[in-house]
């Protein structure tokens, strides 16, 4: 494939490209949320030019969703009643070509040569097609397709078509089309609630080559506007048509093309979106015609350029280098492209479960943005994590009335959600998983810890910290032995709920609590602000210092919760192949009774909790639950792989990193079709830096302790911390730690296996790399579930 | 209120009368469950003859229901996707009546007299109104209505008018009608799925005073049919017109009448329903056409003769003399009449928890059924028993492939259905609550013990307790302590879900284990037949000996379920009167995980299995679990009462038997409106017979223990065991055993307080009654919750 013409040409790099040809055409959906493009604002599905073939075509901006009844066969008091579901904006990236009357269909005719390729490092996904219409007639058709890391509402697309051989006639029609069709999913309780037309027309126009489309929503208040300025190179004798109805704009150009000749179509889309009381349709109107029009004048060519920058610059502290396994290093910088598309550092904005490239999970946010999203991002671009927790803290006083309706203290966060209300439709599950309100507070820890971030901490951030702090007081009561209890939750594992004292919880809250009292100690005037004094203070530290801490001492193993294992075992004999995911053939009532585990749970405590256990509990702790984790969660393998790294068991490891790192661009559950798993793809980070880096930081300071499994040579990434971009390399050797990017006379501290490291912007510092620790053989997973090996 | 014409007369006796007035329209719902007539196929609503005004119209058919669609916000394995919901057959009560030109409507014109009366003994519901016409006409209507305790397909209406001074113009119009409109209830998760118009007209038909509708479903399958045929008594010169339309049959009579002339319009009304290929409309219509004919020709009068004479019949065992409070007297005589309405002998037919008087809980059969009514017609109609489980029965291969779906061994019953489907649409508090199957077999048990129905025991009996055990069996586990744990599962109380070894369900568990056993030990060949084998027999005894049985050594109190009594205590200090039911007010994640009981769970073990518990323990047990029980459900002051009578506090327990008798006569739930509480009324006998009586079954032996509150003189019922009727009086010295049916050389033997007593017809038994256990004074209820103080 040539790149396209006007641009700097160099043979591409082929360890930044991904590339889906003819061969993957039936996987349409798959390669729809790979080849997704998004700033963090806009994305845009990355489904073909001719809209056809399609499995879910998608425009989405972020927040822009419509609202739907939740409605319940039996209801209960504070069931939510409403619910968020993201909808599709216009779609602006449709050009459809008729090649002498016959459509360009990638399913008639004959397929000379198709390929679709996302160029990590230039931030774009390019497509070239050859094509033999059904009557013979041949045609190239190109393009490159980018939404623009730098200018938030603006996404380009730049097509051209040539003939093959002989002239032919073409009409090509660029739409920009409203209220598209959206097939039905498959019966899943995971997929998505789809509402059909969700759009109401308020404004279309044309003029010339440009267009605008204004909606609304019928019950969320928004209105979303989109407006389309074109710039087509013709031959001569081309005609050009314009025409509009409410829910399309259309540009049609039609004429002959000789061999040699060409027609180019650069369109230029601008979105916004508003809440319909905040400004009227001609204002919003008003304001996309002038940025779709400022981007043409820019040009293509510039935009390119700017967003090749703005990845480079991403690509900083984001890439990492993983030399020895080509596919895995591609899938890992696949996973960092799609974590630098979903994040913005401007405004109050957060990340979705499935970011902006599908309509899973109804578009929502769940904990995977706090628990996996933004614990990678924040040592890759912190500032995108401060904007995440502020859209939380923005959402704060709907987390508080919901703690009220729900007659708890404190507030308690929306399990999922896009406006801020809580939507999820099964309480045992999303209520009940009060661990949420823990996940933002340790985010708001980490956070804080890696910048140092002192604004955000004395306001945004200790709001969240006290407000959850006193959810846990409140919830947790005292037996008579002393012990703080909380019970009646239920954990990260979703084959369990509404259990006692589960560990992940408990620890995380008693993190929240000491996190909230040692803030508020420190700056005790940003305390003062919210009513907080010296009991209040002392009573969250006297229940983190009593919070159960469930162990049976006959196994030696920490249980997931009170009793777990003392639960009857899961029959995996009688378990068949077929019967994963479980929760597909089994009711909740078996999974929930028995030892049978979806998902890290334990085994991420003691990730995110590491000075809680010794390293022979953690050792005995994962063996035990390894042998009982069946990882029908795409959250699960990134912790576990992290356990096992730091166990010595590295072969595990890496097969759990390479399961998380390829969860989508292998669709290893299915699923990948409604959107990427942002999760696994930031838990693939994590697998790397906290598994084989060793990266620990639940000490406010970062520590290292790395080991090197025999499939890499070397490993190197980068981190953020405290303003500094700390370089860390490995190889079967040793360990080196540099400032690259760094002042003179910068340094920093870490610490490396035991041994405070000064590194400084002189030179690196290398240290050899530390004894594997032996806890014994691998443990075994469930029959038939250990990760594919490597 | 004289009596109706041409029936003999005789001064009414008011203790079997339940009349309401003028000053009751006001709680017209509530009223119209009051008056409802059933024969526990067929049931009427008590609504007033002209039909408006009118708070819930029904006529019920046992079975009759529609199918519709269960949607859950989020799905899941095994979540019920279709339930049914009872609907009304056409409702063939109507008799409107225009006095010139105006209608009858009692919230219009001047009312000089109006009331209703449900004469318990005779089985009717009586109706008197003198009425002004805001013309000032006026007129006298008189009414009696029965449903047909014999004639299970027939009910009638005999209906009268007259001026009360001058001469008045009369129309009447006397409907057959079909989708008469239901209003919705309030917002309540508690009341019904209303599908309106659920019946599609098939054949309609009008032949002078006669018609006919036949209606089939559009999803259940099922054929409804009706035919009116009627005996107009009017003065000369009156015309008369028959007018049908799919969905009505009218007839219209219309004329002029003088003081001393009447109108009386005698209406015989016969249903059928059939699934719809079980046979045509024509026939189905040909067979309602012919009984309602056939009952004109008996004519109202027998019709009328034939209902006292049953009634007489069911009263001998039924009923109850309670000397001292007369207002519980006529209570629990309204009681035993709607538990008289509301089974059958005849077919294998069950008892709906409102039974046929209105649409709460959609129709559905609960465990309210086995549990409490059942358990109280064991002794008063034990045939109806039979039948009821012999329904159950009926539906063991839907409960068989469920368990299946479930993944789950043996069978499992529907929480609650119409059609044998598991219609929960709340898996926690349906699916979860597997002791439906134990009270199934329970009653099973009972059953039997109190006929010795060896048929039934060998045959539908056996096939209930080994399909049940069965489940147990392979849904407990023991632990490396040997121990036998049912976890995972949902205990009577509905303020707690998913709990490990709730006592009540472990105990009639190991009940219900040990009644399979003994069956098929007992009879060899019927285990033969199921595939019993002596190792099966064994595993279910291992099983049911080493049950675990959850007890707080440090309270002295046994729990719940595992754990409870560490749980936080509930705010009671902090909870308004306004909070109850908590369950309006409080979310499941507060209610499940806190020490605070909806209804007897751990009390009603103690009354289903007393022999597993010492007194002492029953008394702290009791004492404990009074504090922290609220009563928010209708089935929990009975059980609460016999056993707070069988610790000697007979005020508290004579307050509790009232507040279970009045449950619907007063309305205290506010629900009554919907339905009486069946379970309520069964529930009300309990507390008289095992409370006061202190009657115990458990085992395979009528046991007494009988103490009298002060409140009344006198107590005296009626059971049926094995053949014979033994009458039991108890007053302040003594209680008196006799066989009053009995041939010359019957006898029947009992325990008395211990001491074996031998009766026989020739003479009553006479015992001192036994002293009053004393432990020490009444334990208190939850703050604001203590039954009312009579």
């Amino acid at each position: 494939m040539q790149p396209t013409p006007d641009r700097p040409s160099a043979q591409p790099d082929e360890r930044w490209r991904i590339r889906r040809t003819r061969d993957d055409l039936d996987r349409l959906g798959e390669t729809e949320s790979i080849f997704a493009l998004s700033n963090g604002w806009l994305g845009w599905r990355g489904t073909l030019d001719e809209g056809a073939p399609v499995e879910m075509p998608g425009s989405y901006l972020n927040g822009l969703h419509e609202r739907r009844a939740l409605n319940y066969p039996e209801d209960g008091y504070a069931f939510p009643q409403l619910s968020d579901t993201v909808i599709s904006a216009p779609n602006a990236t449709l050009v459809r070509l008729w090649v002498d009357g016959e459509p360009l269909d990638l399913r008639t005719g004959t397929l000379l040569a198709h390929e679709q390729v996302l160029d990590l490092r230039a931030g774009v996904l390019e497509r070239l097609t050859e094509w033999i219409s059904p009557a013979g007639r041949g045609v190239r058709v190109r393009s490159t397709r980018l939404v623009s890391l730098p200018r938030r509402r603006i996404a380009a697309v730049d097509w051209t078509v040539e003939p093959l051989d002989g002239p032919v006639d073409v009409r090509i029609s660029a739409d920009l089309l409203a209220n598209e069709r959206v097939p039905e999913r498959a019966d899943d309780p995971r997929a998505a609630s789809l509402i059909q037309d969700p759009l109401v027309a308020e404004l279309h126009h044309v003029d010339d080559a440009d267009g605008l489309l204004v909606h609304r929503t019928e019950h969320s208040g928004q209105r979303v506007a989109v407006a389309v300025a074109h710039r087509p190179t013709v031959p001569e004798h081309f005609a050009s048509d314009g025409d509009a109805t409410p829910d399309r704009i259309r540009l049609t150009l039609t004429g002959s093309l000789r061999p040699g000749e060409q027609v180019r179509l650069t369109r230029f889309a601008a979105y916004e979106w508003a809440p319909v009381d905040g400004s009227t349709a001609e204002e919003l109107a008003g304001q996309v015609v002038a940025e779709a029009d400022a981007a043409r004048t820019v040009g293509f060519e510039t935009l390119f350029a700017e967003q090749r920058a703005a990845f480079d610059e991403a690509w900083r502290t984001a890439d990492v280098v993983l030399d020895g396994d080509e596919q895995l290093q591609l899938a890992i910088r696949f996973a960092m492209f799609h974590l630098i598309q979903a994040g913005r550092s401007d405004g109050d904005r957060t990340i979705p479960a499935k970011g902006l490239t599908g309509n899973g999970y109804d578009g929502h946010v769940l904990w995977d943005t706090e628990g996996y999203v933004l614990a990678a991002l924040t040592y890759v671009a912190p500032e995108v994590v401060r904007s995440a927790l502020r859209w939380r803290h923005r959402h704060l006083p709907q987390a508080l009335d919901r703690a009220a309706e729900l007659r708890l203290t404190g507030a308690t966060f929306p399990w999922r959600t896009i406006s801020g209300r809580e939507c999820s439709g099964y309480w045992p599950a999303g209520t009940a998983a009060l661990h949420v309100n823990a996940d933002l507070a340790d985010a708001v820890l980490r956070y804080a810890g890696a910048t140092g971030d002192q604004d955000f901490l004395t306001g945004a951030g200790l709001d969240l910290l006290v407000a959850t702090a006193r959810l846990w007081h409140g919830f947790g009561h005292f037996t008579d032995d002393g012990v703080f209890h909380l019970v009646g939750v239920t954990g990260p594992d979703e084959y369990a709920a509404l259990v006692d004292d589960n560990l992940f919880t408990n620890l995380m809250a008693r993190r929240n609590l000491r996190g909230a009292a040692d803030a508020v100690e420190r700056y005790p005037e940003a305390g003062d602000r919210l009513g907080v004094d010296p009991a209040e203070v002392a009573g969250w530290r006297a229940a983190a210092d009593a919070m159960a801490v469930p162990y049976d001492a006959k196994r030696g193993v920490h249980q997931q919760a009170a009793g777990f294992t003392a639960r009857p075992e899961w029959d995996f004999a009688g378990t068949g192949d077929d019967d994963y995911p479980l929760l597909l053939h089994f009711p909740y009532l078996e999974l929930y009774r028995h030892q049978v585990v979806k998902q890290a749970d334990l085994v991420l405590a003691m990730l995110r909790c590491p000075g809680e256990f010794t390293a022979e509990e953690k050792a005995a702790n994962f063996a035990y639950y390894e042998a009982r984790t069946v990882r029908d969660s795409s959250l699960s393998a990134a912790p576990q792989g992290v356990l096992a790294a730091e166990l010595g068991h590295l072969d595990l490891a890496y097969d759990l990193f390479a399961e998380s790192v390829l969860q989508d661009l292998e669709d290893l559950g299915d699923k990948t079709g409604d959107g990427l798993h942002l999760a696994s793809l930031g838990g693939a980070w994590l697998a790397l830096v906290q598994g084989f880096g060793g990266l620990r930081d639940d000490r406010e300071r970062l520590s290292f302790d790395p080991r090197l499994p025999r499939r890499i040579d070397r490993l190197a990434f980068s981190l953020r911390w405290h303003g500094h971009r700390l370089l860390v390399t490995l190889t079967a050797d040793e360990a080196r730690y540099e400032l690259p990017d760094a002042e003179a006379d910068a340094a920093m501290e870490l610490w490396h296996h035991g041994e405070w490291v000064r590194v400084t912007a002189d030179a690196p510092v290398r240290r050899p790399m530390p004894p594997l620790p032996d806890f014994g053989d691998e443990p075994p997973s469930p029959p038939g579930r250990r990760p594919a090996r490597r």
